[in-house]
């Protein structure tokens, strides 16, 4: 488990004057980002070895509104590992301890002409030491 | 079914030349805004009258990326209506006929102070004009 | 002069329940693309071609905030042409015929290593007919 | 004068693999509000007094393009107060110690109505104490 800290931007809420629903999928990918570089999987590194992870499926629950300037804590796992693929589910918690949203996505490994590629075995070695 | 259509901005894609997955849910939410509106559900009167369709729960699965420029179709349909919620499913189609992703969002009513509240019998009746 | 509609996003507004400011530069981009199009000047194809239009340089003055479901017309016109940028200048008018933004973007050529390349003379020709 | 650290998101960057302009507007207003916070101006709490500081006025000059993960440096200054507005100006350094850009924002001081009003003595007092 890896817990990323954001805070809600003003650009990030929308008229209902909370985080519109787009926005917490700029969170889930900055802590993404951060979980996997922590545990050796720069993905910056994997882009210049022609290696991407995007996106193939999504879902999130929204469980309680988040606003300007919360500080919200992002809890990511490796929930599942396939042979060209991977899930991570994110947790969503912010100051007061409410469960701000429950999410997944699911992330083949693709090369440069977006076919789905065998993954490394280095990094699916790196996979597996945090799959939960 | 309602049909809308989008054409790719480019501030839409993303380091890959593709489309960002967070992109998808303004078109949704754009084309959902249409669909609704070309049937009697205009959301900025329902916004006057302290009524609200947040997002509760959202599901995409992306099939086909979508680049700069690409004109895209978005199908839109109401498949479930529910006491104080709505489940909207969305599919979008390029112009080469390719699936490039098939989605849905659920949409509790809520009041200014974001409780849920049943849903008005006029808002209801024009959902159930157009459930699938 | 090139006039382009837009309707405003819920996405694109924020807490004070008006468009934020970043929102207008998807607009005048989108605009700009659309303008550029119509005038024999293929964004995409430009790009297939290794060179860009980036921004160098952007002004706005917000005169008026625009809410969300609102159409705006954007009016698109060249002002200038160097031997390797141009610049397009740009005023937003809502339906009450309000002045919503006046803005500017500068926009050099470049290659695909992100040099700044002499315009093409066919791309300057088009851009010549349409200067104001 | 004023340090603030941001790390350039994926989903800020576009199909040139660089940082979209549009996205420096969310770094300038992350900045801008950790400023003002760190000098005793908390923008959410002026909200809920009625109070907002809009932005009527944007400039920026993209000097050197920023790329996914990198770390930029926004450094904010206020520049000019006037009774009812004030200028902040900002410059991003990267990592190799480059000028990403320049930039500046105006913004009136306005209540819920919109409708400019005059600064009040406690909170120009905290801008002056950080005038440049």
């Amino acid at each position: 488990m890896y817990s990323h800290k954001i805070r809600v931007r003003y650009a990030e809420t929308d008229a209902m004057a909370v985080a519109h629903h787009s926005s917490y999928w700029l969170w889930f990918e900055e802590s993404r980002v951060e979980f996997l570089n922590t545990n050796n999987i720069d993905y910056s590194e994997l882009e210049k070895k022609g290696l991407f992870l995007p996106v193939s499926e999504s879902y999130c629950k929204y469980l309680t509104p988040a606003h300007f300037n919360e500080v919200l804590i992002v809890n990511c796992f490796v929930t599942k590992i396939g042979g060209a693929s991977v899930k991570i589910e994110y947790d969503i918690i912010n100051e007061k301890n409410q469960n701000v949203a429950k999410a997944y996505t699911v992330h083949p490994i693709v090369n440069e002409q977006g076919h789905i590629v065998k993954m490394p075995e280095n990094i699916k070695k790196e996979f597996q030491k945090i799959l939960e």
